[in-house]
């Protein structure tokens, strides 16, 4: 895993990516699927959209903090079947043959084989919506990866894989955050 | 332009698109361009991020209407250039040729040549995050149009159009909704 400079790590999450979400309760980690993700701006801020109804959720009430790390198309049964069972009676890590690493600013752990990982804090719970705003503390990306394609949800058990890249930097030079 | 039963209409912003928000402000039609959007719900409930910073905002704030509007990879010069001139001296659909259809709900236009068109009012705004929460009253896909692959921002003037589709309708089946 490489370092990312926390002003790209925007753009791991602007796609619309699947993300796997991890958290650590004091005692044990978890892991969630979430698709429902949102950028707010041009660094590290994020929103998710959760609850209580998510084991994880508690975890993120009390510590405060999570990694998003995202998955590649390889990864796709994992990151369903993370999805489809729970943190309260498994361990998905070894049901998954995931590999925990340990992150600099929260205890929550970075999943080695996602493509990228990002240490994020809560800024705010927005309760009447469900909403938790995260601010990432630090971004890696595992560059030496070949498979780099993500995975998109359409919300009815299909998903969307990554295809052909267009450039338009040129014309929206006026608009990109400079330093990218 | 077809109707689309709302309980699918997250299906169209679920995975990440390019979207493109009309309005209406009692006088004149605008259009921006967005990526920081998402669902909230398994139905017709989305979050957008956007602010005083866009043309588009003061119409959001005093009709609290628009309509989502979804380009795919053929129009991806015009989603861009939409997000590259500002509705304070340009009539965008004049200028990017698209067609003005009437909705049901709101005084915001569909746009025709996008591939789905969602109907939406402003259920809150969200101010100390610029986040703001909408809610689908009607939604329309072109199920004629050849062309239906959507278009997802990385964020540094590149561009990502939907390649393969993956089913796992059967391993997610205890969590989709039914009747979709």
């Amino acid at each position: 895993m490489d370092d990312l400079k926390l002003s790209r790590a925007f753009m791991l999450i602007e796609p619309g990516p699947v993300v796997l979400v991890t958290t650590h309760d004091g005692a044990k980690d978890n892991i969630m699927t979430i698709t429902w993700t949102m950028v707010m701006g041009f660094s590290a801020d994020f929103a998710i959209t959760t609850g209580p109804w998510n084991h994880s959720y508690a975890a993120l009430r009390d510590t405060k903090e999570c990694v998003l790390s995202i998955p590649t198309v390889d990864m796709i049964d994992t990151a369903v079947g993370v999805g489809m069972c729970s943190g309260t009676d498994t361990d998905k890590f070894e049901k998954f043959g995931l590999t925990r690493v340990e992150g600099r600013h929260v205890k929550a752990p970075l999943i080695k084989e996602c493509l990228a990982n990002i240490e994020c804090r809560v800024v705010d719970f927005v309760d009447r919506h469900s909403i938790i705003v995260l601010e990432g503390v630090a971004a890696y990306i595992d560059n030496a990866r070949k498979e780099k394609r993500m995975i998109h949800a359409v919300g009815d058990g299909t998903f969307i894989v990554d295809g052909d890249t267009i450039d338009r930097k040129e014309m929206m030079h006026a608009k990109i955050p400079s330093g990218l």
